[in-house]
């Protein structure tokens, strides 16, 4: 074990030193002071976040109405600040903390992610240069390896960090489009080009938004996303995704992308990406594969197969802040072709030329942003505090109480599951027991998404779990993701249970006369 | 003053609580044992930064050698993760709060925004739709409000804010790209359209690199962006602006903005933006104005000059985390044209629909990522911990500092000073005063160039300053900036005098026969 080196403060007493002037920044004393009532608070607050309503029960425009329109003249006590955190911002969170949190991706992060932004605040590099936080820059490397092979992606997948999945996929989507032979999109742009046709990437109809909004920022458009169809476990359906390709090929646009993912937003769906990786190949068509949520699972070796065939992909997200326990943000871009993904954006004015170049990378070159937050720090920490086995029996966990929420919806002849359960995400529905037969039928079908809709948010008006919906097939889901270190089986049940009640409720209230 | 109210933990001692599983994250004891730990390191770090050297003195590799190739097998106590911080984290860091970190820009964070930014680890809120985080979402309207009034852009200007200034520039023109009639690349792109010639964006040859790397994210390529020349004092000429609009529009390209800069990264020149704005008007491009370093300086009164004429761009970027001791990362984007700023890239999945939509805003159609952090936070404590008086004070004297700079290169016979000093950025070289007749000599100009890289470098190897450089029409200047909040006087002093020193030594080892 290291030895704990002396603080560096032992031989100068704090409380000593004159006032500072007001240039400065105020004494480390109020740091001390202050930040140990914020560590007691937070304490507190994760011992029992669920003292809190889990989403807040606030209209908009509480706190703009709350707070003053002005920054004060004058400086004021951290100890009135931190009162007016707990007395406004507190009431006005919605709490992903909270043990009912299942909504979107339920998510945490932890004590040693906690320290670790502390950390990174109190250093406060620019990690855009190696020379500007070699730390930033190394700690990056170190631990993004670890994470790799913890999701066993082979060593040729260089990672870099960004903030999150959407600026991954954009970056990733960059060097796709940077990678299309002769096109030279850096200096030529796409613009007033007769020499090209239409660009083009598919994604499936169940990809993320983000894939569109990249598409959007790049100058492709979303007519250039060709979205795939799905198979009735809501994949990817790698036929119409040969036959789309080739459609486009005879129309004269230029496929150059293909994006899977491991774990769609709505059901958490797997992509065949096996299959899709030959079709990719066959095509010279950069792969990215959004596994965002998903990867993280793979840490387990009963989950390894979700990132079947990802070996041969071109580019893979996975975010840490999702379900390994970092706060938020820290998305890893793994690249296998780090030379097209650098040389996508990277443009080195003098300002930025060091002595370092070629000898270290500079994250700068990594991604659009020159600016980079040391978000190493923050990864490195839990994966130390956790370690492997840590990691594993979290996610194992969560994966247990999803068999346990679809168990009770298999259960219930009120609630209809509406997808496989691949993670920790379920989706299902209020279905009541007598509509079964009808509900197909074009007024049960409406209804069914009118009730559904009024009873999630029957459900979130408890302030005791908060879960999110999707549409799947025009029909209303509710969704329940776990991923949050304070679930505990109890809530879970708590949450079908809400939704039975607050569904049976509904139907009661609601129900037109014609389909009694 | 308002009253604090009870920590929620004070009816749980947390001390009697039973050891909770591997499932759960670590004890809350554990976080306030090794926070208060973290806390004293902070204090006694930001109490003698200058026990380190500014600038990391190790090799490339040197951290990556020293850590394990992979995660642990299983955790470890956090004790032992902060041992190794102090041992291997600290040497590799550059230290950006060392009073004699003066490169690039130099910026420091704040005892507020570090607390600020542990809060948001602990909330761990994704403030991408109102619904999620109504804190983080309204606080950042309201901080934003303070911020515009502070630097006094009109209320017409709506604030949001983003990881760093290269995404604010990105999002921006973005905006200018869809806001150009007719074009609908969000839907559309920009490859294979017959009916559109090349876009073109103007800057000047001193905008910084994230221009130029915007450029070509959005498919507009470096090709795309037009380098308008600058005058004498590296500011933009807006005769050459028109001129060159004219001649695009001539070559049946599509002019769409025009980025000026307040504050430029080399020279902190700023561009005559109320000239480039009547010229934006008339031609009908947006204006972006990047004040990411320039922009806080308005806040005084004597300085408020800086931002003329920017209440009639399109958008407009300050950077709180560079002089306004916010941590990093945290960047303002004003746009006074919101709906086409959101329009530009939002897009609404089902899942994301909420039944807000339209009563308050959502964070994520205010740029491409979809996941935000509660960044606000730090922003509106540092704005109440040291109100405008504080901020004001601070900026004043790092604009005092770098007159005391000014002063010192414009009296040494062996310096010469390449630029105006605008804000509190100088730039100079060594140019020993025998050889002031004859610098513009080619050989004595490259010999220049040479003393001054060697002199920077040694300056750097001292470890009691940190200067960079850039280049100044072809010749190499040497950077000093100031913006952290425990740079003294005397800090100043010292840089110039290691420049002059350094500057020496070189000069008599290294200096060609022909040139004595």
């Amino acid at each position: 074990m290291i030895e704990r080196s002396t603080p560096p403060a032992a031989s100068t007493p704090r409380g000593t030193a004159p006032a500072l002037p007001a240039t400065a920044d105020l004494p480390t004393t109020e740091l001390v002071q202050a930040g140990e009532r914020v560590l007691e608070w937070i304490a507190a607050y994760l011992d029992h976040p669920e003292r809190y309503p889990v989403l807040a029960q606030i209209e908009p425009g509480f706190l703009k109405q709350a707070l003053p329109a002005s920054a004060p003249e004058t400086g004021e006590p951290l100890d009135r600040i931190l009162d007016d955190f707990e007395r406004w911002i507190v009431p006005a969170t919605t709490h992903w903390n909270h043990p009912g949190f299942m909504g979107y991706f339920g998510i945490s992060g932890s004590i040693p992610g906690i320290l670790g932004e502390l950390l990174t605040a109190a250093l406060n590099v620019n990690a855009m240069l190696w020379r500007t936080s070699p730390a930033g820059t190394e700690l990056e490397e170190v631990a993004l390896g670890w994470l790799r092979e913890l999701i066993g992606l082979p060593p040729a997948f260089a990672g870099a960090i960004q903030d999150t999945a959407s600026t991954s996929t954009l970056t990733a989507l960059a060097a796709a489009r940077e990678a299309v032979p002769g096109l030279d999109v850096r200096v030529k742009g796409l613009a007033g080009r007769p020499d090209i046709g239409p660009l083009v990437l598919y994604a499936s109809a169940e990809a993320h938004s983000s894939v569109d909004r990249a598409a959007i920022v790049l100058g492709i458009g979303t007519e250039g996303v060709s979205k795939v169809a799905t198979d009735d476990a809501f994949r990817m359906n790698p036929d119409d995704l040969a036959q789309r390709i080739a459609a486009d090929r005879a129309r004269g646009r230029t496929p150059f992308a293909v994006v899977a993912t491991v774990g769609t937003t709505s059901t958490t769906s797997i992509d065949p990406v096996p299959a899709i990786a030959d079709i990719s190949a066959r095509e010279q068509l950069w792969l990215h594969v959004d596994a965002a949520y998903g990867g993280a699972a793979a840490i387990l070796p009963e989950m390894r197969h979700v990132l079947a065939g990802c070996d041969r992909a071109d580019s893979l997200v996975v975010n840490p802040h999702k379900w390994i326990f970092i706060p938020i943000d820290c998305s890893a871009l793994y690249c296998r072709r780090p030379d097209v993904l650098t040389g996508a954006t990277s443009l080195v004015p003098e300002y930025l030329r060091t002595a370092e170049a070629g000898q270290a990378r500079n994250l700068m070159d990594w991604g659009h942003p020159l600016g980079r937050r040391f978000r190493a720090l923050k990864l490195w920490m839990v994966l130390r505090a956790y370690g492997r086995q840590g990691i594993m029996a979290r996610i194992r966990e969560h994966l247990r109480l999803a068999q346990v929420a679809a168990g009770l919806v298999d259960e219930a002849t009120d609630l209809e599951r509406l997808a496989p359960v691949e993670f920790s995400t379920i989706c299902f529905r209020v279905r009541p027991a007598d509509l079964a037969s009808r509900a197909e039928e074009e007024p049960v079908r409406n209804y069914l998404n009118t009730l559904n809709q009024a009873a999630l948010e029957a459900v979130n008006r408890t302030g005791e779990v908060f879960l999110s919906h999707t549409g799947l097939g025009g029909r209303t889901a509710i969704r329940l993701s776990i991923g949050n270190l304070r679930t505990e089986e109890r809530h879970v049940r708590r949450a079908i249970a809400l939704a039975r009640e607050m569904g049976a409720r509904v139907d009661q209230a609601e129900r037109p006369a014609a389909l009694r």
